[in-house]
């Protein structure tokens, strides 16, 4: 079954029918306002914390799937017919659909009866705001009566206490509608300086704000009771669950078209400024309404959207390859940037697969999507940096993750995934590798957001690897702490209580339980912070990291390899796990991967043999993990045909994380062009 | 509109259209499995701890609402027509459609094209499992070929991760399907020793387990593609969402009448013996399979409803009013009866509007809830108060909830709700009145549930009015800690941070604001324990805690009392709450409804004009506050014309909590008549 195809010219996947065998997102905004959008309307807005500050509803694992969203109905009022072009909620037929899932932006449309509606949504750079531009023409060849409605829910900003506090949720919504801008301000007046509203540029028929006013009751977004009728019903939601729905009428000549524009967005009010007139309990709009104003004229609109794709040239602009596979270069040009731009922004907190309600940002993934997105935003990647550099614990070690509102680390999670701190040495050598800037190394960066502990960036690498040379198992292969970069790899939780998680519960002290993974990266890590210590003029520094990174690389030679390829871990009991001798799970791919992108075994011939291996073993894996092996075998074949192993050796480094520090800084505008 | 009545012979409300303004629901369960059911058939399962052990998946708060739950399916062989007899999830229309909400079952019912399907859903008593008993008969004049279909979504036991972390629960699904029977055994290899099961009485033409093949991408619980097409996938369900469905195929000569049973249970097996082989991994089914196998049968089926129907009428039976008033009647002797179970089970804890993962068992509902169902199961009452004794703090000082699973305190929520811990001495004082079992006193019991700190439970006692004790405010009435009663009045928070709990963050050291409502609970508790002192020989405790009872009654008299009714409160700046003084929120019910029954203000007149002014003013007020001062309207209504006034006097006390510890036993049959 095909449903859609790759525009590259447009830097567009485009769906075509919208029944695809699950939701296909993309994401929308780059900065501050984010939202997850699917190819049939669905998905939901937060502002920069997908549980703290949630916008929007959208219901998670819900039956059906994906239902919830960014909606538009269109009514012909003649017959009473009712539909949504983006095909959900209604799930009425239409002709045409398609999807484009671009850069920072939807375009969801179809036709019905003659009838063509097209909604383009995105947000404008620099703002706190999605817009929907809705575009009806009437195709028939005689005038067509017709009602637009638009529908939102509002989240009472707490995701998850949203969907689990009910006694105190249902009696606290609140919203206000003026000059046909519905607000939505759930304590607002108690505690918050913060609210979100959905405008209109069209004169209204009606809006509704109350869910159940607007659905009726037991009826879903599939059919709406005002939809069903034609008629909003004014309503004005206190308590039970606020909404925004606009009602626009329009009659369109044959061949006519009309634009409506929607603004859905998030705004703050200086805290002493809430009310307009002060002492009252009505919204100081004075700030937002500019705003609103502004992105509802048309001519705005379109000028915010070039910008954006302005930008997006500007991103992908700074580095092109041109391979012989096509393939290659829409992974390399424009997907791969895209997604490494997506994680860079919500690091995995939203998604179909994450209710973006149970993590912050990752210390490892943040540090690790870092070298994907590194060279399109260099000044985003320092601050970054310096973020998360601030969470590090005084010994080296790293909180797993941390909120993005408050950027402190995550008690509940914790810490003791034994690869974290290998990531920051890793992330630094890449941004110093594209930028060439080595202040950074000098920056005061406190330990543990506590004031009064600043250190320079670089005592904070010197940190991350003492911490691993802290933690040296049997085999002087690292101890794997809770988990390495696999979460799941538990070697140390022995549980037997139901709800306990296996990531943070620690049942053994972990001074047996080894990670070949780790040892890969560390390798890499001693080795990048060796070229960092030369590069600045440490000489001493620059031997000992250097000494660590080769030690390691012949300690996993002789421990850490299997015969035909790398073990994956030792457990508790020193027993190796991915090693011939196991009877389930014999090879692991990370290991392999790893090891070699570090250059262990590339000289004397193991690292091709483990890759051999890898790519011959997947056949009859689980489904997860044939996915794997089989991105594990495009990457590996892509690697292998363009002869990119010998990047390894220095020559075409751009694609691998391994560059060395010392090499030479690239033209942030060049072509690269594979050699072969 | 009218949607159904009371049919008080069956002790039945009959609910005669669907479409219901919200979900109208039952309680199923009387003991360690308990249930929601709408009379639309949605609503969830669990076992014991309706967060941590839940079986099936219902969503909350919906759209449409109430979808998810105890779904059958009927189809029409011959021409593809299908549809739910409970009306949801399909809303075909049906004829004759009718829910019975009886004392612990629901029947719900209804015919289309000439197909009677009525079903009855309960819990058997002694057993951890639901039957639904559903009865087919064919009314048309020709033969029927038939297919039923049905449906339940197992939850991955812990039910707040099961609609948060989808990263791990979509990977982590097991069931097994043997001899027609679907297991749901989601973590019993690793952790768990219990499991889900679900069974039918009918040879099977087919199952499903993983709800995406039984429902079809992008169908809802409306459209289940396996029902649409009349043919089960059989479908095995590894990770993603496990559900149970059965397929019966049966052709109905016309009259005939067939019935059908499903079993939907919880079991537990022996830690050492999971596993059928041993080792394997292969649930162990041998003390289950007896259990299903009893309850397919019919006759064993009608017996155990039989037995539930028997119990209810012991229950209820130990307590029957004869009043001038019908409603009076209904509510003494069924409803209010019946509800006191419920919460006596639940505690609130799973309803429409509790989600039942955000708490547990409150420690000051617990106590009162007692008051309404200790005359039914006194034994039930008498462990309730020893657990709940048990977590009470050595101060005196109650956790605001616990858990019901582990019996501990919630320290999530913590305590300091100074209501709490009189309401103990209250419940005490019910069960002793009920009993005359004052060996209850004499029990050890720990505190905070930790061995070695074992006392008396008149110790406790003590320890709660000493609690009150050491916190009196400059009024000398009782300091109000976090909240009282109503757990929103929360005068020592003065919380500026979204996502804050009101009710358990404290901004104040709480040595100002006063609870006029806990004085009166407080002259109530003290002569509660004053008599209890009295009765066991007990003669200085006796008097000194009828002194604090007499001086407590005089405060409230002298500083809260507000000329024409009682004041609510004192907040933290000393300003009277609920006071003439106010510009809102002039007069609460709650202080006038306890001082009262507490007795204070009886003789001097206070106590009268207060209630009639509290069915005065509640005319404008708002819409939960108009329920409230309704509800309140009628018992006034009921108790002045039934001059149960008196009763404060003593003459017909039963309907009230104040009857003294030193009145009379009843005799536990009695028929109780009021004497006007």
């Amino acid at each position: 079954m095909k449903y859609g195809f790759f525009d590259d010219d447009a830097r567009e996947y485009v769906i075509t029918r919208p029944d695809t065998p699950y939701p296909w997102i993309n994401y929308i905004g780059c900065e501050g306002y984010f939202g997850i959008l699917s190819a049939t309307a669905g998905g939901y807005s937060y502002y920069r914390d997908a549980r703290l500050r949630r916008l929007t509803r959208g219901r998670y694992n819900n039956v059906p799937y994906d239902n919830g969203g960014r909606y538009v109905y269109v009514r012909d009022n003649e017959d009473g017919d009712f539909w949504s072009p983006s095909w959900m909620p209604t799930q009425s037929e239409v002709e045409d659909y398609s999807c484009r899932h671009g850069m920072g932006y939807s375009t969801i449309g179809s036709r019905r009866n003659g009838i063509r509606v097209s909604n383009r949504y995105f947000v404008p750079l620099g703002e706190t705001l999605e817009i929907w531009q809705l575009t009806v023409t009437n195709e028939r060849l005689v005038a067509a009566d017709l009602s637009l409605f638009s529908s939102v829910e509002f989240c009472l900003w707490d995701a998850l206490d949203d969907q689990s506090n009910f006694q105190r949720n249902l009696s606290t919504g609140q919203v206000e509608v003026e000059d046909e801008v519905i607000y939505h301000k759930t304590e607002y007046r108690e505690r918050r300086n913060h609210f979100a509203y959905f405008a209109c540029s069209e004169a209204l028929a009606g809006y509704d704000t109350a869910r159940e006013e607007f659905l009726g009751p037991w009826r879903g977004w599939d059919k709406p009771a005002a939809v069903a009728e034609g008629k909003a019903r004014n309503s004005v939601a206190h308590g039970w669950s606020p909404m925004g729905s606009h009602h626009v009428k329009m009659t369109l000549q044959p061949g006519e078209t009309r634009q409506v524009i929607f603004v859905l967005g998030y705004h703050e009010n200086d805290k002493d400024e809430k009310f307009d007139p002060p002492g009252s309990q009505t919204l100081n709009k004075k700030t937002v309404k500019p705003v609103i104003e502004k992105y509802l004229q048309a001519e705005n609109a379109d000028a915010a959207f070039a910008a954006l794709g302005q930008h997006w040239d500007d991103l992908l602009g700074v580095y092109q390859a041109e391979t012989p596979d096509i393939h290659t270069d829409r992974m390399v040009n424009i997907w791969n940037a895209y997604q490494c731009m997506a994680t860079f922004n919500m690091s995995r907190s939203a998604s179909s697969f994450e209710s973006g309600i149970g993590r912050g940002l990752g210390f490892r993934d943040s540090n690790q999507d870092l070298l994907g997105f590194v060279h399109m935003v260099p000044a985003r990647a320092r601050e970054r940096i310096l973020d998360i550099a601030a969470t590090q614990l005084t010994s080296g070690g790293a909180y797993h993750q941390y909120q993005p509102l408050t950027k402190k680390g995550n008690n509940d999670i914790g810490g003791d995934f034994n690869d974290d701190p290998h990531w920051l040495i890793i992330g630094v050598a890449a941004y110093l590798k594209e930028t060439g800037d080595f202040s950074i190394l000098e920056e005061p960066v406190v330990f543990d957001n506590k004031p009064g502990t600043e250190q320079p960036l670089y005592v904070h690498l010197q940190r991350s690897m003492q911490y691993a040379l802290d933690r040296i198992g049997p085999h002087r292969l690292p101890l794997i702490g809770r988990a390495d970069w696999n979460d799941c790899l538990n070697l140390n939780c022995f549980s037997n209580t139901p709800g306990e998680s296996f990531q943070t519960t620690t049942s053994k002290d972990g001074k047996v339980a080894e990670s070949v993974f780790i040892a890969g990266l560390m390798v890499l890590s001693a080795r990048e912070l060796s070229d960092i210590a030369r590069e600045t003029g440490k000489a001493e520094d620059a031997e000992l990291y250097g000494k660590i990174s080769t030690d390691m690389d012949a300690t996993i030679r002789e421990h850490g390899w299997d015969g035909d390829w790398f073990i994956r871990a030792f457990d508790d009991f020193g027993r190796p796990i991915g090693s011939k001798e196991n009877e389930e799970g014999k090879i692991y791919i990370e290991s392999q991967g790893f090891c070699t992108l570090a250059g262990v075994g590339v000289e004397d011939g193991k690292a091709r043999k483990a890759l051999d291996l890898g790519c011959q073993t997947s056949g009859d894996a689980p489904r997860h993990c044939r996915a794997a092996a089989r991105l594990y075998q495009i990457l590996y074949r892509v690697w292998r045909d363009l002869d990119l192993s010998a990047g390894l050796q220095g020559k075409c480094r751009h694609l691998l994380p391994q560059q060395s520090v010392g090499g030479d800084r690239r033209d942030r505008s060049r072509q690269w062009r594979c050699g072969v």
